[in-house]
């Protein structure tokens, strides 16, 4: 069960005991409708390597593995269009369409474990969308499961289809929390027989800004990626492994260009005139251009290798963001001087900050701001947040480019939509898992709501007061009387009941989230999230049975 | 007036009495909840290029036209990031852009005078889908105000944000039902420097798929369109034009075949190879390749100027449609088919059909067929429809590719959506656009609204009834009886109101409808759709009113 309940960071937790594994859509139809009519909680998961704990139980909910959907269903080799279970590994969807000279439109780190029902419930980014495009372009349909059941069939194969609203969209970065994808189909264009990567220094960011423009310019067509690394995140990687540099001088500034085409001459020429070009400008410093798949992978892991060496010295705080292009390297820089002002960075075990460093997916204008620290430490999460969120909410960026919100970024989502929009996202949730019955604690896709519990007028107490005063000795009040009795009662009830929560969820939460040996004063970091869900999930439990009870009433 | 009350095909005809100027998504806000607040009819206008009479007025509608919201708000050089008005003619952005070196990635026959708002509220389609994507992968972002004035402010322009559901998505060919788009931001990709063109002959549909499969192999990331052509629509435009046809000999299917990159002689050398190829294995019996610009509009006209050609002979009875590639030309030999057993296809005047041809955005899988009418005629309607929605249906393709819903094929919806995605879409549209109130004849948004209108119960009958039995004679009845009489009232009240609505509706819509001389017993075509418009407002008006009075009880 375990690797169920937890996600591979060890970040999130849950206690889920029963994993079902359907075999289908109407497999998983039925279960939804079962756990819907007996108000069961459940989470949907497929390779859980999500980053925000979508994924994962966050208490005792019943966990729907796609596992075991993991067909390819067809492919046409003319029109390339690709249509897969949700619960297919991306790897493998991606070597049975190189047997057939066709990519799969995304490509990320965890590929061999993801799977595309979740990729698309994310909205994956990964390495190519910078040629590929977003999912929202290259996902032609899909099959999805709403929470009481209703299949959603939308396996539509063609390019072009006007037929009404694109509701599939909603479903492409939703989390799962307005259904459960089951298949997909999406369009594969060729796969390139052709790569070739460059590795740049430069000497400002206004620079990189102009190798992008040129690179943009001049490869047009055949560019793939354009990765951007800052001197400190090479600092890092040079310093953990102790290897040799692939430039002989050191820049603040490095890139990494690759190109991808169906003409390997062709691509190598323009590679070469583009180097040239950027050099004889002085917008580039100095580069260097991979002569085999050797060096390929080796200027690749300079990039790719940013994650691990940040993380050796202990731990990393990271942030995932899109930025205007502009703009997007200042954040870096005012995050390293807000540290070290606060005196939190330095050399020696004393600090618990090593290096502020950025790097990121620089076609796309999504930075990676990672902050490399010997230990976790409360001073430093208080420099940083909500600084980074609100400086990403004053430059219109965006708290998460890739990742999704899931349950770490719930209570920012303000920093990048205003509340007309989160209004609107609210209507569109309700819609699909309607108040009073779901959006609660025991119901389908709640975990992953995006979106905090709203506060329902306190309806419970209406119906005890009415019931206190149905007594004979009330009867003999007059009307004033009464009135005045029953608003006493109400106050008097009002406030019984907020103490009593109080109690309860003092008693009930610390009980469930506080599982660790206690060592000081302090709530780990986990208690503290796990105490702000539960006592949402409390508030939600009540307004269940307050409306069940009001149901009863009134039938 | 004019310009605004009709389209450029003359098929859609409104009297609209007020066009609406708004210079800003503030005045287009104040305008929606001004019409919503008192219950008047909008639709909203832009270009007016529309195929399916999405933007024309059906009765007095107020128009508001985009016209003055055409403004370029931003551009960015570097992430190549366009902000526009709605209002902005496609041309004119395109212009703007190419001094930049970036493009539009959307073009289409009338972008002289189609505007981006209605692009992507149509979510048009167009030339360079093939290469570009749907521009549900390249906006970004969007403005857009609800019909109660709700102002949406989405306008991001980062390639990556995933903060919860991508609403804007229900915007982009939702055909302006549940929200009039003021603004757009849009991904613009590097303006090709190097484009080339092949015309190619083959000797049947089996061999055009080999040549399209082909081409995208081997011509990868620089094939821009591929476009098919059957002898039968060659022919015509030969017949019309008496030019020299670009191949010496004749063949059944023939293709298009562009390509744009980055360097002319990568790419001239990538197609020449790539003839050489596909002539050597015969997948291709002859081809030819442009030399100069000159070439190029040459080759092109021989496609661009079916549409032309085709209805040269009186009239032309179209169909926009997807369909799996391997079954697409298949429609086209049915149809044909079905035209000569029905005798109705010849040489001579005295049959209608001229010929039956079909070509189309292979690439799309995006199949235009055509019948060339002399004159238009209820018998070559009657074997053309329901039959091409029926074939299309069945094959689970779509009815219509890129065009969209408008009044035209509200009606056929049901062949290419299941009654869940219905029911779903209606939901959406009702959330927007909220019973009682819209959705009715004088409300924003329902002309253009793709459904159905749903019969409502007859509430106001039971209001009616009701006040019928409140009488002193009635109450010296035993309640069996007042039973009784309550229930043959409301079967004697649903009996006259059945007729009232027949009278009432064939006096009125005769009114609206029946404009023309009237030559003979027939009803015209256009005077029939009306007919069928006018008695779907006139039970919305019906609701409308009902609703009202509920209110009025109520409070």
């Amino acid at each position: 069960m375990e690797p169920y309940n937890g996600d591979w960071m060890r970040k999130y937790r849950g206690h889920c005991k029963l994993v079902l594994k359907p075999a289908s859509t109407e497999e998983v139809s039925k279960i939804l409708k079962y756990c819907n009519d007996n108000l069961l909680a459940v989470v949907p998961q497929g390779g859980n390597t999500g980053l925000v704990g979508g994924s994962v139980p966050v208490f005792d909910e019943i966990v729907i593995s796609t596992g075991r959907m993991n067909k390819i269903r067809s492919f046409d080799e003319v029109s390339g269009v690709l249509v897969v279970d949700s619960g297919v590994v991306l790897e493998v969807a991606d070597q049975f369409l190189a047997e057939k000279g066709y990519l799969f439109p995304l490509d990320l780190g965890a590929k061999g474990s993801c799977q595309i029902g979740g990729n698309v419930s994310t909205n994956a980014g990964g390495l190519r969308l910078l040629r590929y495009g977003s999912l929202h372009g290259t996902v032609l349909g899909l099959q999805a499961v709403l929470p009481d059941g209703t299949i959603i069939d939308d396996l539509c194969t063609l390019r072009k289809n006007n037929t009404g609203y694109d509701l599939k969209q909603l479903f492409i970065g939703g989390e799962g929390t307005i259904g459960m994808i089951t298949a997909v189909s999406i369009q594969c264009p060729q796969r390139p027989k052709a790569v070739n990567v460059a590795f740049l220094g430069a000497d400002s960011f206004e620079k990189i800004q102009l190798a992008f423009r040129e690179a943009k310019a001049q490869l047009s067509e055949i560019l793939s990626a354009f990765e951007l690394m800052d001197s400190y995140s090479q600092d890092m990687v040079h310093r953990v492994r102790q290897n040799k540099r692939p430039l002989d001088g050191e820049y603040p500034f490095y890139c990494l260009i690759e190109t991808s085409g169906s003409n390997s001459e062709h691509d190598a020429e323009k590679l070469e005139k583009f180097l040239e070009d950027v050099m004889s400008k002085d917008i580039i410093a100095d580069g260097v251009l991979a002569q085999d798949e050797t060096q390929i992978k080796s200027l690749w892991s300079q990039r790719e290798g940013i994650t691990e060496c940040v993380g050796h010295f202990g731990g990393t705080y990271k942030y995932d963001v899109s930025i205007p292009l502009k703009d997007l390297y200042r954040l870096v820089d005012e995050t390293r001087e807000r540290i070290e002002a606060a005196g939190l960075k330095g050399d020696t075990d004393e600090f618990p900050v090593v290096e502020v460093v950025g790097y990121g997916h620089m076609g796309d204008c999504n930075l990676h701001l990672n902050v490399a620290v010997r230990r976790y430490d409360k001073r430093v999460e208080e420099v940083l947040e909500p600084f980074v969120y609100e400086w990403i909410g004053k430059i219109n960026g965006s708290i998460s480019a890739e990742h999704g919100i899931g349950i770490a970024k719930k209570q920012y989502l303000g920093f990048s939509r205003n509340n007309t929009m989160i209004d609107l996202m609210k209507q569109i949730k309700k819609l699909y898992d309607p108040l009073p019955k779901r959006r609660l604690s025991s119901v389908p896709f709640y975990k992953t709501h995006p979106f905090k519990a709203e506060e329902n007028p306190p309806l419970f107490a209406q119906k005890m007061d009415t019931n206190a005063l149905d007594t004979a000795e009330v009867d003999k009040l007059n009307e004033n009387d009464k009135a005045e009795l029953r608003q006493f009662l109400q106050n008097e009830n009002q406030k019984a009941r907020v103490q009593n929560t109080v109690h309860s969820l003092t008693d009930m939460c610390f009980r469930k989230c506080i599982t660790s040996t206690i060592k000081n004063g302090k709530l780990e970091k986990n208690e503290e999230s796990c105490m702000a869900n539960c006592t949402e999930r409390f508030f939600d439990v009540g307004n269940l049975t307050v409306k069940q009870l009001q149901n009863m009433r009134q039938s």
